[in-house]
């Protein structure tokens, strides 16, 4: 069964009229086409009887029905408004609450009658949760050219060298493999810098003797990968090695631990419970990972407080960290498959 | 008066007792703190007696101590729910309703027992409409930075080269400049390619006699650029520069009209009607322009249906284009400044 052809199932179980959907990505999902139209209205709309419908800017409409999607399409002028061309009403009508904006929230109401609004989001948040093959073999190959990008930043680094050339380098020789974009700005931190775990990559000059902590991912084919390493420039002091050492293991040890059934919030207390005990909890103030696939972050966390349980298709990071102001910050990132009988990780640069 | 004394001003002047402000570029603009925490709540609370309160993820407090931001900090945990950590009534909230979510919107009325909602849109629109003066030096770099673009691609054109290898030169090329972002996914299209106004730069190879549609901007220090020229490699047929010379004389013409107290739409009724005479209406699709600033499509749409009137310090695209399928596209964009008593053209590259 399709993705959409599952939606429409789940339209027809909930006795809902329809669903819009408004966010690209979600759209991209569902129909294979992708486009960012800003502050234009672009949205699908599945209806229970299963005609579907894309809203688009009139200039997209010959792009639209050169791609994957096969239902209706409604092109627009700006001087259009998109409504008056599609009078129906729809009593029930599933909404991204997620993404939907108040704005057009009250415009869908009056445009198609509706009389009670229910959330989308889980119903598509559940469908891209569970990976397909293709997309897969996609998050792995984007998860090698993240390695990749690990393996020109290393060889680039040298004293004086700044963060920003480090990020400059990194993103310029990855085109070579066909990027054309990152997953998220790409980071590089040196020594006490890397302890704002959201710091920006300036001017600071590496010196011998710290840590660089990159943060990285691409976009291959759509799907983003997303990794962190902290790598010794020279020989880090003692305090900063024993920092190193701890996150190094509350990672591998998490990661052991994957496989269907566990609850997520387990895996968290696995990594954060031997950073605890190591003396450093205070210092590792965000969660222990995020579900990856066309999103750099997206569905779902993993925290203390999810108490869902893996299953196998799912792609997530697990990526513990200790930042010790003016000492040293340290996280190391992982992106890992949940398969049948355990985990795959899709990255593997050394650690 | 500041920007957020403006604003302060304004909730008393309407009896509202705060504002929410959920879009992170208008959290920037108020703050000078950039951020995208992505689904992670991130908003400014301002209230009718002055206090701020930014509320952040707690990895990010210590960023916000280094920032412009002056006002009260509120950071919280994964595990935490920020509304705890804030006890009060907000009767009336005005938010922005072209970005808070609906998810967002029923927790606001729940946190802070909200009453009634109005609209901060067009408030902060109103604001970032008139720029300051720094403002306008930053946006001329910006634009100044797109000239460069064009220059570093025009130079790198030759036959066989692909449109995606022009793109990847020039974004390569312009961090030399400074330039760590641009402002949108740079677009270089060749001959019938540029017919799809919003087509995707790909492995097409470039042919002698044929027009290269570049349509680009970075980001500067925070503000955007986005100009396009169609530029003749070797020398397009006939009917083709026909259409580029009605496109040129569309844009100066309508550019020609900008100054204080012209309504928006005589501009798009100029060029229109220039490419209409000439036979090409249907084949220009779009508005002829947008505001330009912290972002790269901003309040106001250059539209038939705006009755606005220009001021002095609003900056704006004019972007006529004709796309004639399997023939040729052409669209000539400028980033102009509103002046006291006309306007300045912020980009100059040669068209």
């Amino acid at each position: 069964m399709s993705k959409i052809e599952q939606l429409v199932q789940t339209l027809k179980e909930q006795q809902a009229d329809a669903m819009w959907v408004s966010n690209p990505i979600n759209i991209f999902y569902l129909t294979g086409y992708k486009s960012e139209p800003h502050e234009r209205l672009f949205a699908l709309l599945v209806r229970a009887d299963g005609q579907q419908i894309l809203f688009c800017p009139q200039l997209e409409v010959e792009e639209v029905k050169t791609s994957p999607f096969t239902g209706d399409i409604i092109g627009y002028l700006d001087t259009e408004n998109p409504f008056d061309k599609h009078r129906e009403t729809y009593g029930t009508l599933l909404i991204e609450e997620n993404h939907l904006t108040v704005q057009r929230y009250h415009a869908l109401k009056n445009a198609f009658s509706v009389h009670t609004f229910e959330a989308a989001d889980p119903i598509i948040r559940a469908l891209r949760n569970v990976k397909t093959a293709d997309e897969i073999d996609t998050l792995r190959q984007a998860a090698k050219l993240a390695d990749k990008c690990m393996e020109i930043g290393v060889a680039f680094l040298k004293e004086g060298v700044t963060e920003r050339e480090v990020v400059n380098h990194i993103e310029n020789e990855i085109k070579k493999y066909g990027v054309n974009e990152m997953s998220f700005d790409t980071m590089v931190l040196f020594g006490d810098h890397a302890a704002a775990p959201h710091g920006t990559p300036g001017d600071r000059q590496l010196k011998n003797n710290e840590y660089v902590l990159f943060d990285l991912g691409v976009i291959y084919n759509h799907y983003c990968s997303d990794i962190t390493r902290t790598v010794a420039f020279g020989q880090p002091d003692d305090k900063a090695q024993a920092i190193y050492d701890i996150v190094l293991k509350a990672e591998q040890t998490a990661i052991q631990h994957i496989k269907p059934g566990v609850t997520i919030s387990e895996l968290d207390d696995i990594a954060r419970g031997i950073i605890t005990e190591a003396g450093y909890g205070e210092y590792f103030p965000h969660r222990l990972g995020h579900g990856l696939g066309l999103e750099a972050h997206e569905y779902q966390d993993i925290s203390s407080t999810n108490q869902n349980s893996l299953e196998a298709g799912m792609v997530l990071t697990i990526e513990p960290g200790i930042y010790v102001p003016n000492v040293a910050g340290v996280r190391i990132e992982d992106d890992i498959l949940v398969t049948e009988d355990g985990y795959e990780s899709l990255s593997g640069y050394k650690k």
